[in-house]
């Protein structure tokens, strides 16, 4: 199976990289009115939202320098020769529009947009926003039976709530997709997870549920391979989720971001994780957190696309085998 | 009358201005709960918080840099001679906390909290946060009557609302004061005024109450003085607030703000305008909308505590008259 | 006369201004493949090149920048009331792909596609890329009769050649366009011109040639008003093109270009200046030297569309009223 | 034994991280005149100080950028578990003020204020301040005996003198540490050695007395656990002074230090080398060299707080088990 | 008169201006050792040196940033025409090397070196270094008599001591200066004087000696010309020391200083000024405190070597016309 | 045999090594015109240029940056302690000054000045400039027979061309210098391939002529011992070139470069790699694509000039040996 030509990136030899208004990737913008929308195959969509954030605020500028970033993407994967967009159909669905004063009304918005796409048939690819992004995500997602999760991070997001009962926030998103029943715990997997903690409050409940918490200590001591071999088997063939906080990475590679923990994985390992889900049924994906107001050189948003194209080169060919 | 020793700021001949823990103006440092709350006079205050800002974020993050930027002010004003912290008893009165995901719960808080300050008879000077902060803080000072108000700002913040239905962001929070009686419109001037604007709906509810708006064309062909003198007859002698928008000043020299207009007046301007003011009767001021995320030198917040200290150098003199 | 509602940008009100796929001014994104091509009457475009630069390079990120920055502009001018997408139709026709290692290559793909615009009846607002942009879409543009020319800059670009005779450099477009008859010069004005100088090569052709250069002491000496009603007088009512480098603003207010020159314009200034066009026969404009690498906070590129922006609004009412 | 909770930090689920008074690592602000100093165990001191510098300044800055970093940190360890601030009473003891103009007087001062630490029975834990610092520190800290150091850094900062004969400088503490009698040169050990080198002078010194050096060749052969084992050999259980010169990181996760050697140790291994040291009796540690003029993001900072933290959760359970 | 060919700056049609070693101007780089070191008529030198700064350090980069900025300049001042390079032999001496660690110690070297220059007749164009650089400078160079002085700044400089008695920092120099006798109190002007104050402790000074004093204030309500020509008649024709503090302009036009205050003259009032000297007997005359630290974008280096350039086109001509 | 003292760099306890005029490495200026040019050994050379450069722009500011940051680097290497500049004569040479218009005239300015050198027997040690450099420089060098070539890049630089038909560019030197038989592909290894591809073809044709390509999985597999004992073996004894583009390193520690690619060795690493090389036959070498404008921090510059030291101390005692 391969892709329509519509749905293929503009070459970097025929329009310089820093040339054109700057779609993800390059790909075409696809809105859900356009007559093309059905055909789509993955969607690219960005949330620009972080009313959830505790910390330092920012990531509602992620899909925009993650947009301008992935213009520096090419066709074809270095390592194992991928060309996602020849397999099957991707566009630029464009962003989900939040009102940054309303948490709740947002959260509908999104879940609305993603309930749509999962009419369509659209696998989508996201572009965060905050950690909370996933929330209303999973809940059109999630519709039929819960799903597994691979979870990148240096932190659980699985509390219970801040501030004094405030249940919405990006620390808190995992907690209440456990709740309400739109992941399946014992295929929930979180690696990473590091940085000084508040309490054991939510390594409790990971525990109490059955969700599989790698520190970082064990992930550097383990390595990727068999760190991924684990992760593999804990969600099985089963449809799976793939969230990717980008402060999982050392901050020295991906300093655009609210709440940095130091310690984490370097830039190749960022790849490598991702690479090692070849096979895993994919049915949905994020990369959330990247704040431009911290990233003055674009780094992190680079390193961002490099990872949301890592996931492209694992969900195309997994949906072109069909 | 003058200050209790107590209340002075730690001299940079005694400590360099680059050390010691960064309280505004290096001020003491007294909560509510210390002893000497009550003797404190002029208490600066911080509210960090963001969650009414519908574009670029950052103003949460505003009053730790300002008070980092504060330890350059010194003693005395330059050109009037002015004392403050000898006239009457100032102090760091610490941050309100905002609940960044519950705008509600935020706004009580604060509202709560200078409440406080107003049954101790302590004068506010805040540093914001974004705009919506002035109307939990009117809502505590203007309990016994609708206060006059001089508002620097290249945005009249009198819109209806937001995203189909908002009513509280920081384009909103003047509206919203007119609405609940807390501000006289009669006795309110809006100076600098500009930049494009979504519509006249703004424009058009400050002329059907009385709203004097005074645009940036016409303080620049005015110039300070004259506009000055009208703000001072609109205002007259009744209780007054005084709220500053760094976004009233051009861009080049305040770059970290959210919502920035160019073509506004320059820093000598952005002082004059406030010296203008001796002789009003100010129950409160704030300066709002400093973003350290796009202000990476710190001039903004330099600015800043530059505007807040000839605030200072306004109200307490008034205010050791009695 | 009034535009076709598609041709009007997305409302802040309906989608955050920081969301979205970033077009010039949230237009339309109109290809000349697109077949509502022919309906657009101003037409917005990037020119990503920068080939031209004889110092710090960097304007062919200019447009990018500019888009990312223009979606801050709202509706309406603040002053004039105009509101130009309700007048005419305008769309963001993309970029011109230029050849970044061949100059001649990339001069005629820039001609070719400004000719099919003027084939096309739509007038041209061009983002650069530096200044020897101008002299390409001055070929286009000029087919019929030499062109008047208001220029801002803080230099001439009046040049014979550089390094030992390279006849194309942004220091060399208006000398080309003069030889080969695109531009009349005794309709040209330059203002702004300052800064050390090689030698008086480039003013002596001015003067042979009849060419009104207004230094920058001139300008800060008479004032806006004074100079902009010569300039008015020096192009009279037959077709002119708009050239603004945006040196011609101060180094404070516009840090993002390769060739500041100290003690220019500030912004109020900046936006004045073309707004004392207003009547002008204006058949096509660009924005040049905007040059992202040197501008890490964005605000020269604000600066750059407010500019556009009153461009449009002195464009749009002149074509609308046809 | 258990801290009073007086000496405990504000936690983020109360009041915002970015909100409030910037104190190490939100503990309390308590001075030698306060009546509670005489409690204190732990007390994190400020010297911000660079007059030893000779290259790139900065580090006066330091103590109030990790003061504002210090409150991303929280109550535990997330490795070990430890809650320092449950364990000891901890306190931000504020800055030594320094005279930036005479290096003899600020050593003068240094010395004083840890003498009167000493007297108190208060552990010092300090944020420099550039590398001259530890040498006034010590002079108060091994008044019995001396002491054993552990010393992280990519210089040995064992010269004789510096630009002929100035023998104060950040390249000299320890050389002149050991003439003192402050240090038991059998008892140091220096790790992460590296750079180009002006010569072999201090090695030589290093070698002649019994100084171990671990270059940084020989650290990334042999690994953290290795060479640590070997650092808890040589200080052994007596009193030993801990000191971190932040350029021990390699500049890419610590760009903001005045005299960077590349390829050094990650981030990772810059924590693990302190948690390594449980169990040594730390009479006294500093982190030093953070120079926020060349560390715009903060990042420095960040990874120099968490250090700290690092060396209080070795610190706290040493002396709680007293 | 004209200048030997020798002394005359590379042009940038010859060699671009990014390129080459960046010597002051581009000038030939000529140490007193030099063989035609007796032919240089005005020296450029840099004095890299910040021990007398009592806050934000940095201006130890300053010569370095300035000749890298300076290679912007080209050979003709664009209103005057004056080209100063063929008027007279201009070169770069090089740094007065300082002891970084040793504030007496460097101001005897710089003296020294000052003093060379005097007796080799070279008049010198010093590129700071803080404003203590002036002090060991006019030792040197008001060996016969005491000079007069054209002083821009925001602050005066003559304070008595810092930090109980220390009394050589950048607030004391001319205190010290006419304490020693090198200045002539009744021949001095200082111009721009702002900010807010410590006490009047150096006013008063000024008053008792009959130091003209011109706040920004009046700077700003009498406009350039009426200051300069008081100015004049204040200096007269008698030997005249010229000394420019970069705070003298606002912050936004010149941000990398370490005191920055608000409120200044803009960058074309920066040029202004000193053309206004034309004709002055300047001895000598200094650039100081341009901090790279703070001048990420090199702008405020920019503005300085621009106002190194006016200051020889005023030391020329009048050395040509000998 | 030893140098010259002439040829020696200025140390640091002499001159602080922030002062003075930047050449590399503090090394003596010397020109082709100068008297001693024909005793340098090893010149150390910049090529300001990046016309090549298809992507972001930059390059022509990185011998200037280099030379500052070169200013950093001291007499000895910190492992070998070879000290190479008492080894051999060593000075910077100036800058060969490329014609930023012409791409065709800059190559053949390069080519000249390196047969130059050739013809004085001077050994190129180069500071790029955008890759294509190589290609003239390796038309000078491989005068005489094919040179073997050691390249770490994380691109092969090997495609045939660009943008339809553009046939050098900074993506096509080492295809051309095949062609060109300057180039022998058995003798030539390319270090760090990695990244998104827009295809095959340049690996298709390294495969055609029999060019090794290691990439960076390989890379990190292996080890830098084993890789390099494979690249030894590649080049042999015969005459070899080094080129060292900067993005071989991870945008982490080498941010400021056009094309980065993330997933690249640490900068331990990255000096290694270089050392490794000690013995084999280096007759020229250079370090390309630092890029100033996106390495804020200078960063890059700092690396890129210790990796040119340690190219230094490989070259030194090879032509010692001579």
């Amino acid at each position: 199976m391969t892709s329509d030509p519509f749905f293929r990136p503009v070459s970097g030899f025929d329009l310089p990289r820093f040339a054109g208004v700057p779609s993800f990737m390059r790909l075409p913008h696809v809105t859900p009115e356009d007559a093309r929308f059905s055909e789509v195959q993955i969607g690219l969509v960005g949330v620009p939202w972080d009313s959830g954030t505790t910390n330092r605020p920012g990531p509602r500028h992620g899909p925009r320098q993650l947009r301008d970033a992935s213009t520096m993407i090419r066709a074809e994967h270095g390592v194992t020769g991928v060309r996602p967009f020849e397999m099957v159909n991707c566009a630029d669905l464009g962003d989900v529009g939040p009102n940054p004063a309303d948490i709740s009304e947002s959260m509908d918005r999104i879940t609305a947009f993603y309930e749509r796409l999962r009419v369509a048939g659209i696998t989508p690819l996201t572009a965060g926003g905050d950690h909370l992004t996933s929330l209303p995500v999973l809940r059109a997602l999630a519709g039929d039976a819960p799903l597994g999760m691979v979870h990148f991070d240096s932190h659980t997001d699985l509390f219970h709530s801040y501030f004094g009962g405030t249940m919405y926030t990006h620390g808190t998103p995992f907690r209440r997709a456990v709740e309400e029943g739109l992941l399946d715990p014992a295929r929930v997997v979180q690696i990473g997870i590091r940085g000084t903690a508040y309490d054991r409050e939510d390594r409790d409940f990971a525990d109490s549920v059955g969700i599989r918490v790698i520190p970082v200590e064990e992930f550097h001591a383990r390595g990727v391979a068999d760190v991924m071999e684990e992760a593999r088997q804990i969600v099985g063939s089963a449809p799976t989720y793939l969230s990717y906080d980008i402060d999982f990475v050392d901050p020295a590679f991906a300093p655009g971001t609210g709440t940095p923990e130091v310690g984490g994985p370097n830039s190749f390992q960022a790849l490598q994780v991702v690479r090692e889900l070849a096979g895993v049924d994919i049915v949905g994906a994020d990369l959330v957190e990247v704040s431009p107001p911290f990233d003055a050189s674009g780094a992190t948003a680079y390193l961002g696309v490099s990872i949301m194209f890592e996931m492209l080169c694992i969900m195309a060919p997994h949906l072109a085998r069909g």
